[in-house]
């Protein structure tokens, strides 16, 4: 049991803007490769235009990026097309300075809902006449519509093409999701003291999430979940009005943006005297983590086996399932992080038994969670860099029983 | 021009518990009416099941609810199979205790990623052969997996069934939504005496909404803008790190959340002395959204005809076309609001001919950009209740000029 509390001075300072400066500088260079990478796919398949509509893909691909949420009211804009020579970048009038700005080196197109009218021009622009089309994330409803705008054209429906580029990570992505983890891990650390019977769930998260925007990030990899006792056995839930109480379990989820990239922590404090039974699930969901994270380490010794996803997670799992807790950890045991919260790889008991990609950076996060009782997760951010002969957590705040609030 | 800023007392406070009591019930009262409307119109379309993917269905339908950006890594959890004479909810591990909470009334099934898998013994236990589904939010991919998996049932496309339902409000979602509006006049109030030359877009965006979310909403409705200056030209832009400067006018647009009801408010304020420039587009753009609220009250009037979303939208486009001012109001004059930000109706140049719905609840905001320049927008919620006889503003901060920072 740990009894000095980390401080914030502990980690990494956020990034200052010359780090920043050559962020963008490694995004515009790196551009060049990742369309090159993706006109080559193209080629392959015989193909000569790519229809994107994820997002994160317009940032990786064109440097155009929408602020979270935005595209539900963005219509068409965002979205892009890249040819064999040629990208262009959908932007209505709302979105068309900002679109020049950030993806200055695609053509920008003023559509905003009205794609469909378009779309044999633009493709007519692009000489383009087999068109790959990111068929996880475009409608039924919208595929319908340009199937039926341009007949001539052929829709190729493509999945994770993108994803799998994005999966391995360049050295600049690492940097963010490093920054990223530090900001919180300095946040969290910020926020300890402050933490006391009678504070609410609500109260703290709020205020761990001012500490990270105004710490580094430009905004939260997804809402701050601050669950305490019996809420802690909600592995998604939100935090409450619930003030918290000596001899609970108290656990932070909570992730940071930088620059586009994101970070994602878990940890699960001791409020007060800690319970034994809590203190039992806690050893056995850090055993479980541990091995995991060793079993990476053995892989990159000499003869070791590539690892994947789903035997890395049944290396966490076993450990749960020997101590009579399967049932109990019902989520997967990690998976990767990016520009999107969740990507590629996933690391569960159905994640594909290819190896995982090198280098690439994921969650190792096991939980167990006992309904109306109390829960446990222990998340870190690892980096798992085959040639480079590394395995390293990026997330630097510790492990150990933390008793806080006492 | 005033020199009275207003004050947050001004404005209804937040609701209190009782309030939100009611709240619930009406909503578990009101999902009979709103289930039986749907099933009213499966059975006259000749189908026996819905299948809904989008999260604001989820909660009106069922009332299980997800946070924001959370069905993106939820996989089908939430989403929902509403048949002749049962709900089902899919919730995996990680949701099951929410599911269970919020929509207790429907079947919660334990499926996470494999709907395809589940899908022939679900659409069984429902009885159903022929299943509408949300063709504008299930993806290409997703749609073929489902007709893959269960050939001999038919998937019919349909879009905007539950939109239309939700574009009319009940009482208390109109009471949703008034609450929100007071929420972010009251912040914004709050806020006047901060603003200051030196201070930046960021520093005053999240003051704004830290006031918000201590002051009575769950959430924001979407990011802070707060834009100053040539900035404000951008109908989306972000804050940054600009300091603002006298002189320059100050955009906010920014919206609420309240028991899953949003607002959406713009106030354009000038930072010290007003430049003549910006008064005379401010003067414009509040005669243009005076017209388009005049033509709403004429048309209650006996012998008033109903207004429609593109009509409404020409009143307010020809005061800012007749100033020559057409080019630079790129944007629709509003949208309806609810559980999402952005729904129906539609008020624009391409919105239909359809009259309005009523009761009814959107924007009112027209715009006028000079890129590189200044910017200026002035946008309300209005409360259009045909059968009431009233047009109302739900947001209630002024709209006269205000000179803060002086």
């Amino acid at each position: 049991m740990t009894s000095h509390l980390p401080r914030p001075a502990d980690f990494a300072p956020p990034p200052d803007a010359a780090v920043r400066a050559h962020w963008h500088e490694a995004d515009r260079a790196a551009r060049r490769e990742r369309l090159a990478s993706l006109r080559r796919r193209l080629t392959s398949a015989g193909l000569d235009a790519y229809l994107g509509v994820r997002p994160e893909h317009m940032r990786y691909l064109t440097g155009f990026a929408l602020a979270a949420g935005e595209e539900k009211v963005a219509g068409h804009s965002g979205q892009f097309l890249v040819g064999l020579e040629e990208v262009i970048v959908l932007a209505d009038s709302r979105y068309q300075i900002q679109a020049r700005r950030e993806a200055s080196e695609a053509r920008i197109e003023p559509v905003g809902y009205d794609l469909p009218a378009r779309w044999p021009a633009l493709l007519a622009s692009l000489g383009a006449r087999r068109v790959a089309v990111e068929a996880g994330f475009i409608s039924q409803a919208a595929w319908q519509r340009l199937a039926a705008a341009a007949p001539a054209v052929e829709l190729v429906p493509v999945e994770g093409w993108v994803e799998e580029s994005r999966a391995r990570k360049e050295p600049a992505e690492i940097e963010r999701i490093r920054a990223a983890c530090a900001v919180v891990d300095r946040a969290l650390a910020s926020l300890l003291p402050e933490i006391r019977p009678g504070v609410t769930e609500r109260e703290l998260a709020l205020r761990l999430e001012w500490l990270i925007r105004t710490g580094g990030a430009e905004a939260l990899a997804f809402d701050v979940a601050c669950l305490a006792g019996p809420e802690a056995a909600l592995p998604h839930g939100s935090p409450g009005e619930r003030p918290i109480r000596s001899g609970e379990v108290l656990l932070f989820d909570v992730g940071a943006q930088v620059d586009g990239y994101r970070s994602d922590m878990t940890r699960t404090l001791f409020v007060g005297e800690p319970r034994a039974r809590d203190l039992a699930l806690y050893e056995l969901v850090s055993r479980a983590q541990a091995a995991a994270f060793r079993a990476l380490e053995l892989s990159l010794e000499p003869g070791g086996a590539r690892p994947d996803g789903r035997t890395t997670d049944a290396v966490a799992r076993a450990v749960i399932e020997a101590a009579g807790h399967g049932e109990h950890f019902g989520h997967g045991t990690g998976h990767g992080i990016g520009l999107a919260t969740h990507e590629l790889p996933s690391l569960s008991r159905t994640a594909p038994t290819t190896p995982l990609p090198s280098p690439t950076v994921f969650s190792l996060e096991p939980g167990v969670y006992l309904e109306g009782e109390t829960g446990v997760r222990i998340e870190d951010l690892v980096l798992y860099d085959r040639d480079g002969r590394r395995v390293e957590r990026l997330t630097r705040f510790p492990r150990e029983v933390l008793v806080v609030g006492g």
